[in-house]
């Protein structure tokens, strides 16, 4: 029996363990001047709620399951089987589709709260589908097919939404070149993806993003609705961990081939860096994203837990062609103090410049926005 | 590896229980003569199902996390992690917001099947925040602030029922004094509570209960919907166990304050007395509220499990100034058979007199309703 | 401390193991020609998602908690107390009603993926109620009384398919044989139902059933809404096990008396051979029903896994009187590779022969239909 927030049990080749999440978060986000929308200025709400239970069938035969409180539905998050062989892996279920570093890191092993824009605005999400990986050395290769996340495709309407009419499908490639230098891990790795929308050409394709906190519904930026038939997605991933210090940039660039009008081309981008304030401390790393080592010195051992500080730049740029969805320029400072491992504090403060954004009342479409995040996460 | 409905397993400070828990419920109605509602008579229903977990981190650092299916919707109930130093507690999460002893007591280890009146119609539930405790001898003060429940900070709509326009706040205390007198465990406690509704006080709120029986959706008093802006509520406890025997009453009063209305009072209260019929056995008292001692001579170890009875007389006053919502007098008795701990049987007969309650085909507002319940429940 | 996928605690008489099933699906369904319903072709979907927990408070009293996702809500499936005393057992909550041999059948026990025509069509699903069984030697005898699926019983809305207002119920009883003669197990049963649907009358019942692939929305044959007062079905079950073989037949015949309207009947029937291609593996039996055993030679002791194969004939006819709901023959062909105990592959291929189908653009109503289905499956 070992212990990774709840009692990890083990028998021979066989496991199985409890999981849960709890994040709960407050923030404001400023009005811009004279704008009329209550949906910004205070918020709270819990973030995101999971439970589920992970383990092995056999010593190379692993399975997780897990569902999600969220936005009032329960979803499904991680829930595949996955069979190791050697430098092989193979994964079948609902599953991230080789994203981004920033979006397949651990929202618990995030350096700020919210995920890059291009996330979001670009729609990763975990899909159904078979994903297959082979890693040596420094290297790993991903690729899969997928078709729709599982509550798309339990859509029980009729129409473009239903999901028995869903017959969209993606094929999603990552390689990652990961060397570790003496003491500095690097990260560098590209990834690509193309979806065919099928069916989903005839329902609407927006991409739009809020004001950095979740709390609000409010999307100051973002592009009509659009009838979109294939998308093209490239990202290219850098990064690097020198003890206390690290570093991370990414820029992501997505094509959306529209039905009888021309493709329009949107992207965006981050840079961060960050330290931790507490001795011994450094971000984790493993298969090819971010992890969360456990503080150093945590408070039940009369520590200070584990403080890191980040600075981010966020760029997303809505803007091409007819297209004028706006673009976005975010200055982020997040502090995370893991008192223990497994609970989490952060606080983050964002300062949001638009342009080409939700019209003032005065007809201004470049403003700033601020923004203030507070989070309590836990996980078992 | 400790015992409860299912094992708790322990290994340092940390610690981690898989909890559940089952109701099953069936009951009766009668319809006061010619009333025509269908929602009366009989019904039967899974009244709360919940699936979750609860552990520590650390030895001052727990953790709850829980989800219930109920009404065809996956709600949250008690989740959060709480801290404790000496005779500190923080709480952060969603949990009660120190309510009347009648809400704070489990709904397995009350005494009816269904709580005072006034609970539900002055909308008593869990909200997120963050609430403080300190406790010393057989003192113990609580203090919080509030939101709302996460479902309606949850939801995506727009407009007044907009979670992210939703700005409610409330701020909460209760006091407790429980000092042990020979064999005699007192309770003597007083709450009080206000809650700015913000952006809500533009949505209705009504105050209203049902027949007693939660299988019903029939209220049969209320009051219309008003814009309310400010609530103020009092509530004072008292209760006392002495052996197999027990009594407790409180009082509530909810002041509303209206926009562009004159505010109004309303008001609810119970008295209650109970006695095992089987020796050995008593109510549990803790932290403040109610509790469930194991049965002392359990059916698995050839006993008879705990048997208790119980009286309650159940008050509610929905009428004031120009609101007229009626009030009802219930006349309670409830039998609970605890065959062994962590299952119980109820059997509920209930008396409700009402006066200016929803008028019958004759015009009549003055009536009396029957009402049968039965329910099993299981806690692991 | 056992392992059955996860691992199974157990103290005294005490016992407790959490429970979790991943079905993910992807199929195909063929347009039968020119029918313009793209709600065929190919889907994919997670077919069913189980997150629970069951145990034992005392060693004849246990329980079962399980909540199911699926079709974007979340039910409940097997939540039940059951108290077993020699030959007897009681069990409270929500349960199957003693339906046929393939309904009782665990979902991740079949020898297809899914269940004859009539179990769905005759709307086989779990009640809240009360079941006794009676079981000596080679016989097993079933009887309860239920109220509804506790989705209908909760459902908060007015009127005709409100919870409260929903007052049917019904009487269940099934008789089994099950001698062992010799190397043979042999399964003889027959079963009854007898259902009120009083309010619910009230409402429309309609008779229905997909083109065998749970992916697809779309029905081909179904009788109209009608007002359904009664319902009373009897079935006959048989079926055979011996050694690497079985088979099972089932016959289903459900009266449906309308409101002043004459009763119709509606028939449904099935017959299947099967055979384990790998040797020292057969289909389990225990308790009335198929049960799976643990593959002879698994994948991580470097066998094959237990492979099985089977054909079915199922049939359903939805005509009488003035109904014509129209008729369906499926000859089912299907592989179970079951690498390792608790996780199975699926793959299915079906002919549907319709009469009195959907009519296809031309007016024809008789076509075929070809259904291929794929589906992983995994048990803890």
């Amino acid at each position: 029996i070992a212990w990774k927030g709840s009692p990890q049990f083990t028998q021979g080749g066989k496991a199985f363990k409890v999981k849960g999440r709890i994040q709960a978060d407050a923030g404001f986000v400023s009005v811009p001047g004279g704008l009329d929308d209550r949906g910004l200025g205070f918020s709270s709400e819990m973030r995101r709620l999971r439970l589920g239970g992970e383990g092995s069938l056999a010593r190379n035969l692993s399975y997780k399951l897990e569902f999600e409180l969220s936005d009032n539905a329960v979803d499904l998050v991680d829930t595949f089987i996955t069979y190791r062989n050697g430098p092989w892996q193979v994964q079948i279920g609902n599953q991230n589709a080789f994203w981004s570093l920033d979006e397949l890191t651990g929202d618990t092993s995030g350096s700020v709260m919210e995920r890059a824009a291009f996330t979001d605005a670009f729609n990763f999400e975990r899909r159904l589908g078979l994903g297959m990986q082979y890693g040596k050395g420094p290297w790993i290769a991903q690729l899969g097919v997928f078709t729709d996340d599982p509550s798309s495709l339990a859509n029980s309407s009729d129409g473009v939404n239903g999901g028995d009419e869903n017959n969209s499908y993606s094929v999603d490639g990552r390689l990652v070149f990961a060397p570790r230098l003496g003491e500095i891990q690097l990260h560098l790795a590209g990834s690509a993806h193309w979806r065919r929308l099928g069916r989903l050409a005839e329902a609407s394709t927006r991409y739009r993003q809020r004001p950095y906190a979740h709390g609000t519904n409010t999307r100051l930026i973002g592009t009509p609705a659009m009838n979109v038939e294939d998308e093209t997605m490239y990202g290219a991933e850098m990064a690097a961990i020198s003890g206390r210090w690290w570093g991370a940039a990414e820029y992501y660039h997505l094509a959306a081939d529209r039905v009888g009008l021309p493709t329009v081309g949107f992207q965006g981008a981050y840079g961060e860096v960050g330290y931790f304030l507490t001795e011994g401390d450094s971000r984790g790393y493993k298969g090819g994203i971010f992890t969360t080592n456990a503080p150093a010195h945590p408070l039940d051992k009369d520590g200070p837990g584990s403080i890191q500080v980040a600075l981010r730049y966020d760029w997303l740029d809505l803007n091409d062609r007819d297209i004028r969805g706006g673009t976005q320029n975010g200055y982020i400072a997040a502090l995370v103090w893991s008192p223990i491992q497994y609970l989490r504090f952060n606080v983050n403060y964002a300062l949001m410049r638009y342009n080409g954004a939700a019209a003032l009342p005065s007809g201004e479409r470049s403003y700033d926005a601020n923004v203030v995040g507070t989070r309590f996460e836990l996980d078992f």
